[in-house]
């Protein structure tokens, strides 16, 4: 079954919100066997939205409507899709009572257009608003159907559950598996080219690649009736990749980099400090995101000016004036220096140019020295990276995540 | 001029991300005249691609395609506008050798797949990709345009500003200008009765309120002429909401409550160190998002553990046994410590419960204290907050630069 996921509300089209009901939806259907093919987006505005709905339900099984069922004047989808299908609009009594209940229970008063919300197309299925007023509705039409839920995310996700996953559960025979294998190290190009023959040879299941800034995702979707276990589609298919890309994966189960090397630092019980010069508080903060990670997470420098780096971290003037704050030699400093003072296992330092000013001819914009430190083994990463601050910050933030995480790898492993 | 924002990805039917490219192009265009009435979203099929971009040819006068610009064999954009527009693909010499040159200042190896990013429609007009290598183009077509740009926000919004806006603004007789009045420390629902007068008598310019995280914003927005002076139709609203919300109001020019706190500093020379808890390295991370600040930004200490606090910050053991790590004793003293560390002009501390563990009856999660000291001056928020643990350091990190921005202004003025 194929799915249109059509919202209805002017405050998209201004960009006051991001469509993330439509993101939402979009995450769970497959999980019922429905294929989202559309996402489409109008305003307020009858006309525009009536030829929506038409354009929808020709190219679409199951049409999936958000917004546009509140009280007031410009909300119109019910009534809309009411006339495009030919049927009248009748009133609920049930409803009727329910709305009424709900404002007499949240001691509000209850306008004269909030009546409207217990009207539905003639023949819906009504589904009841746990967080809201407004009701939605499933209609049922010529094999296909049209699915009216509130805009409000608050009220559309838990109706959604409730009502529309059943709803499609029931109804479908295939639903679709996916797992999302998460890359650092190596660009989209290069993971396609290792896997090339893979991606040519795919049927079930399928493979499908995306970049975003650091980091490269491959979606294995395995396709499987309802009952049946998607591990033996999906297992050899995720091993062999897992044996080509190696360390490269970071993640198949949805954790982000941070939270992968966060977990293994606290499952390993090795303790951490950091000291950042121009990710300035960026890697401390993303520890800080995880709950649970004072365990290990003792505490961090950030060392934005030459004293703080000598007074905090012990580097050497003498290694400041002979190589540079951003050099392999302050960042070793700074790594055994954070280490030193917080007595933890690692020490783990970021030491860079971040731009738009202080890059010169031999040291330009987006050069970057990070180390780690353990006492007995060290490590340094040398970077030269492209784009503006908050990017080179944040490939910076993220690549000594992943400095952690293969160290953390190869020196205690993964069990 | 009415256009359609058709975005072009996989991943979004996935509901992996949200289209935010869409909302962030919504945003803009009225200010070039345009009016968006469409979103569009498609995968990477070519069949359903080629379809909607007919479509929104037909519907709309611009459309502005995102994404579907890489190098990979499921990029089909240009090629899919190409066959619906009747042009040639050609290879642009120029482009190539850019992203040749990339390839090489980047150390990366160049894919022959690469050079497809090269190829446009014939007539294509180039957009350079300052932070990418994927080019975008804008091709013009019987009095309509398709624009097509790359799917990564941090290419597509700079290739936005620096071409699409002055595209459009170069076409149009009527511009809306909108200035964005920003406001912390207010909620949304006060700030609409404090200015009910003026918002029920909007007609030009036309006012509207919405709330995100801690921050109300109020659009002030004026349509004119192209080559009329917006200044008389907004100044008198301006100042009149200046007049009424005071120092809430943090800024009328786009920066936000960070930036604005960073360059207050930075003009009245004030240095500043940075002492955080349940922050954890946040507030010292969106200073170092500023250019320029390390004049004044001297360092910071993410004091995790409570032996940090006392041997970085000089916190008395005995202020953490009796009033506890997070109080308004210890967040007075970690201000004091952190600015006596560095030497600087103010010290700034917060300490807090973010969650989801570790709140008591007394201290319930959400209880933040924060402090500033300058050596005579001191002061100390207490906040109760609510929300995750995401909500809770965001709201504190955003209420300690609007304590140090008040302080700044109540101290130096704005002058």
């Amino acid at each position: 079954m194929d799915a249109e996921i059509l919202a209805v509300g002017t405050e998209l089209l201004m960009g006051q919100i991001a469509n993330t009901n439509a993101q939402y939806i979009s995450s769970r259907l497959p999980d019922a066997g429905i294929n989202v093919y559309y996402h489409s987006v109008v305003g307020d505005n009858p006309v525009r939205l009536k030829d929506a709905v038409k354009r929808a339900l020709q190219r679409s099984d199951a049409v999936i409507m958000t917004g546009g069922l509140g009280p007031t004047q410009d909300d119109l989808t019910k009534e809309t899709v009411a006339e495009v299908l030919g049927r009248k609009m009748v009133l609920n009594e049930e409803c009727l009572k329910k709305i009424e209940e709900f404002f007499r229970r949240t001691g509000r008063v209850m306008s004269e257009n909030n009546k409207r919300q217990a009207y539905f197309p003639e023949g819906s299925i009504i589904l009841d608003n746990g967080t809201g007023t407004a009701p939605g509705c499933i209609v049922e039409t010529d094999g296909k159907v049209v699915i009216m839920l509130p805009g409000p995310p608050s009220e559309m996700k838990p109706m959604f559950e409730r009502y529309v996953m059943p709803y499609f559960l029931s109804k479908s025979e295939y639903v679709l598996h996916s797992v999302y294998v998460r890359i650092f190290g190596i660009g989209e190009s290069m993971v396609e080219s290792m896997l090339m023959d893979l991606i040519d040879a795919q049927t079930n299941p399928t493979l499908a690649t995306y970049a975003r800034e650091g980091e490269v995702t491959l979606r294995v979707t395995a396709r499987c009736r309802r009952d049946e276990d998607p591990e033996p589609v999906l297992k050899p298919v995720i091993d062999e990749i897992s044996a080509r890309l190696g360390d490269n994966i970071f993640s198949t189960d949805g954790r982000s980099l941070e939270q992968v090397t966060a977990d293994l630092l606290i499952k390993k019980g090795v303790s951490i400090a950091v000291a950042e010069s121009c990710t300035a508080g960026m890697i401390c903060s993303r520890l800080g995101d995880i709950p649970g990670i004072s365990a290990v997470f003792n505490r961090g420098f950030v060392t934005y000016s030459n004293e703080a780096k000598v007074e905090n971290l012990g580097v050497s003037m003498e290694t400041l004036m002979k190589h540079g704050a951003v050099s392999r030699e302050t960042a070793l400093e700074m790594a055994r220096g954070a280490r030193k003072a917080a007595g933890t296992h690692i020490g783990v330092s970021v030491t860079g140019i971040a731009g738009p000013g202080g890059g010169t001819p031999e040291k330009p914009v987006g050069t970057v020295f990070m180390a780690l430190s353990d006492g007995a083994y060290e490590t340094c990463r040398e970077l030269h990276l492209w784009g503006d601050r908050a990017k080179i910050r944040n490939l910076s933030a993220l690549n000594a995540f992943d400095m952690i995480r293969r160290y953390l790898l190869s020196k205690y492993g993964n069990d």
